[in-house]
């Protein structure tokens, strides 16, 4: 593993107006940076791709709104080059908002340490931000109870694929729903979950409701939308939403109008929805990565991941994302 | 007190397409009901009237949909003439979905006895389903701690002036939306909340975010539509939304979308929205019972009742209920 010399960063350039394309990033070529006093230097290893970059694009967020001309923010992997950090030596393994670079110049508050052991595919994947979201949506927001259904949207997706099989794991009847045939195969066979629903097919309503003979009681909702307006029609009493992500609104101007029945269908069904984001729950991070390696171990759980290689093709890579092209969690291997 | 022989109904004629009016409803006039071993006839002493007996035109709720020809159901308080019914004595009072009618047979299992020392507007109001659904959704639903900031809307009503003022024993700051100027003066000045937003006014967002300058930790909602749109955008992080009621939705064919910003601004804030309805805490209904009626005795609560003369004005009066005209509970004294 060599140094260059140059640190390759991809630019957030200007704003999307709809569906994001290349255009809206510029690729710079900054000099290596020198860590200064208290700090290290860290090469990436891989950055993370997330329907949340398109979020931080369109609107404030739970982070201010990207402006044109900043480092694209990611989460990220990085090994420790040099260090003038107390507490950070060379060839550890640090994770944090590090951008689309190749290089970092970090300060140790600003990282987490992670086990160099593990691989980087499940550092940042199922024992990441993803996998950790899908751990505590599920079972502290969505709550399932042993023989209820639970139905996930974007299931093929990164949190959503973890977030089926733990709602198998807990005893649930597990309907996953996804764009196009070949997902829905691969959510059943190769996820183990108990039916799946193409969005893209039509007719969601009626597949969905057949696929829940007993109707919903936790929705896991990654995508908002009339996805969401169609799985809550079929709610039951007391049933729960744990909002997660609403991809079909990030890629395009603004919010739509909501899903009809809120508040209507809520009151008469009594049915709680929360929105929550993984930084409320980091505090039982442990807790989580414990049961999570277990499953992955036992293999009751996998962790597929969509792996890009090279920093050049990140853009594409998140593009590819919006567009649902991915198995998984997807992410870029820059190193 | 005398009886008469005849009975007079007010049946459900036809169902609204918008706005509900005279026409749809129709006075029948039938025989006297005979009690039957094991029941008892009771003359109506008032009828409720609620937001909810328009829902109930329009949709399945948590009852089936009104079916024209129905006699119009009506929370109703009555008082027992003459009894076969072991445990239900003439002289006392009872509490039951007694309909809009003079005479009502009942048997036990379908009614509750109240205390008959008590006022007719305390039962039916305060002390009944809307004084409860206030009590047990601001406390049990929206959870505020003193010194948070909490929204309610349709404030002037029935459960809105309850709720506002359990926020203000809470020790919170309470901002009611109501309405028209008079509404707004009267909760500032009778109920003694800190702020009140005339939704007709214009310009509410700006007025509601004057009236916030914390932000908004629990809002009430009793009405949906724009104004849930308009609170939900000024919620606080872990903020609570207790939905009781859509009465924006009610007066019209179906429902409209929903507010924007569902679930995007859930997420984002980690908000927790909930639908309730007051059956589900009933258990709980003499420790809530015993709380109004303390506050009722200190001065801390006033329990404002609109009470209408006679059963032939009963559309008129769910008509003007639902235009937004009564101040507090509004009844139909029926003898």
């Amino acid at each position: 593993m060599t140094t260059s010399t140059r640190n390759r960063q991809w630019i957030y350039a200007s704003r999307p107006d709809g569906a994001v394309g290349l255009e809206h990033f510029q690729l710079r070529e900054a000099p290596l940076p020198a860590p200064g006093p208290g700090q290290a230097l860290a090469r990436v290893r891989a950055v993370s791709i997330d329907p949340a970059q398109r979020a931080w694009m369109m609107t404030k967020t739970y982070r201010p709104q990207l402006v044109p001309g900043e480092l694209m923010p990611a989460f990220a992997l990085a090994e420790v080059l040099e260090s003038n950090a107390p507490g950070l030596k060379p060839g550890e393994i640090i994770e944090g908002d590090f951008g689309w670079q190749d290089y970092v110049v970090v300060t140790p508050e600003r990282v987490q340490r992670r086990d160099a052991a593990k691989s980087i595919e499940h550092l940042m994947g199922v024992l990441h931000f993803t996998g950790l979201t899908a751990y505590f949506g599920m079972l502290e927001v969505g709550r399932p109870r042993p023989g209820e259904t639970v139905v996930v949207s974007g299931a093929a997706g990164a949190v959503g694929s973890i977030a089926v099989q733990i709602a198998k794991i807990a005893g649930c009847r597990v309907v996953g729903i996804a764009g196009g045939a070949e997902k829905c195969r691969w959510l059943v066979q190769e996820l183990g979950i108990d039916a799946a629903v193409d969005y893209k097919a039509g007719g969601l309503s009626e597949a969905l409701a057949a696929a829940c003979p007993d109707g919903v009681d936790v929705y896991f909702d990654n995508t908002g939308g009339e996805i969401l307006e169609t799985t809550l029609s079929l709610m039951n009493v007391h049933g729960r939403i744990a909002c997660c992500g609403a991809v079909s609104q990030y890629d395009q101007g603004g919010w739509s109008t909501g899903p009809r029945g809120v508040p209507g269908v809520l009151i008469f069904k009594r049915i709680h929805m929360e929105g929550f984001l993984l930084t409320d729950f980091l505090k039982d991070r442990k807790v989580a990565e414990k049961a999570l390696t277990n499953w992955l171990r036992s293999g009751k759980l996998k962790a597929p991941v969509e792996a890009v290689n090279g920093l050049e093709n990140a853009p594409q890579a998140l593009i590819d994302l919006l567009k649902g092209r991915n198995l998984g969690k997807m992410l870029v291997r820059v190193s």
